[in-house]
């Protein structure tokens, strides 16, 4: 039997929402399953056990299928997402992906390092700050870096709620002074089941932009998550 | 007696809100006057003559003073902006900068070449769609990418309002296929006297993804004006 990726919702082409890419058009591949439990997490149906009868275990040529039915066949970025998709094995898919000129990258908290990394158009790295309740093991994160091998574009982008978080964020940035750098206001306001807080949200982000500027962090792309922005918390957009 | 820039407003740091740089740290210089003018513009105070006493001619010393000042003597991108840039000379201005760190883009509709677009890091060029009540001239806009020498990075980037402007930025795409290329919904919200149409302006948005995506439009990048998101119609932010 061949190998399979858990896959929680395959959807698009619409616009990436967030950091390196954002505006570009792109299908999501969202992995089910995750090694993390952050406490604001914004995709618990891809990351909670209850959730996992929803997750279809799905065969890279069927995955690859879908992605073309819903492109229409023409070659654009795919985005694997989670969950963590690290835990899954996406070496086939990106074979058979790059084999018919589609792009792949992936957001991963970089905890777990894939072999397949090697073989991605854009890694995007987003370690936990500390109001995610997690704790990052910096030498898994480096494992990740040293996983792609030189071939992705690297990205670092980093989740901000709080001074602590901005903290952290100022010493992840700092570790890691060549990645392109991206901080995104974080989102309390989760819940598909009432209207996003755009108020909240727009406030935090103006907040971290005067903090981010006061402190001349000129070398930081500040960048609020622009699907919540345009749909609120629908899913599948 | 030394040449002068004229200048509407100098204000920052805080975030680009449109195209190739959104979301980073920037200093806008707003200059005075335009050779267009479009029947949407949102920066009419820096574009009708009736409010040309509240320009400020300034010298390059100067303006790079104030440049300073905001900064706190850190470098980063100096967004020219106007207006139409173009009509000004920002020869020494560029200079001055340059020799201290900074880096300088421009955005302009490509009416008028000036010479000193050679000497920028970032040159964005946005015609005017028809819904603008302006005519484009090719010749002059092909003769501001001449100007640019093939130094600075250039982006092409279009407001698209309705059908008719989706389909001349179908043509200005296919016209300039290896320019980077933007999309920006047009924001019809522009009286700050009253507070922006977000409705409006997130419903032509989906439109706009969804137009572009279902025709496979897949190397356009989408992105509406972050700062009508983030701050409404406020100037000086």
């Amino acid at each position: 039997m061949k190998d399979t990726i858990l896959i929680s919702e395959i959807f698009g082409p619409t616009i990436q929402g967030e950091g390196a890419l954002i505006g570009q058009p792109t299908i999501f591949v969202r992995t089910g399953g995750c090694d993390y439990r952050c406490s604001w997490c914004d995709t618990l149906y891809a990351v909670e056990s209850k959730y996992r009868h929803d997750w279809k275990p799905m065969v890279a040529e069927d995955v690859m299928a879908e992605i073309e039915k819903l492109s229409g066949g023409k070659p654009l970025m795919v985005t694997i997402s989670g969950g963590n998709p690290a835990i899954q094995d996406c070496t086939e898919l990106l074979q058979l992906g790059k084999e018919r000129r589609y792009q792949f990258c992936i957001e991963t908290q970089g905890s777990i390092a894939a072999d397949w990394f090697a073989d991605l158009d854009i890694l995007t790295l987003s370690p936990k700050p500390p109001s995610s309740g997690m704790d990052t093991d910096w030498k898994k994160f480096d494992a990740c870096i040293s996983a792609a091998k030189g071939n992705p574009k690297l990205a670092l982008k980093l989740v901000i709620f709080d001074d602590a978080d901005y903290e952290y964020a100022q010493k992840a940035a700092a570790k890691y002074p060549d990645l392109p750098l991206y901080l995104q206001p974080g989102n309390h306001s989760t819940d598909s089941s009432i209207p996003a807080d755009m108020d909240g949200l727009n406030a935090r982000m103006r907040w971290l932009i005067d903090k981010a500027t006061s402190d001349q962090w000129y070398n930081a792309t500040i960048l609020p998550q622009l699907h919540v922005q345009i749909w609120g918390n629908e899913r599948g957009v």
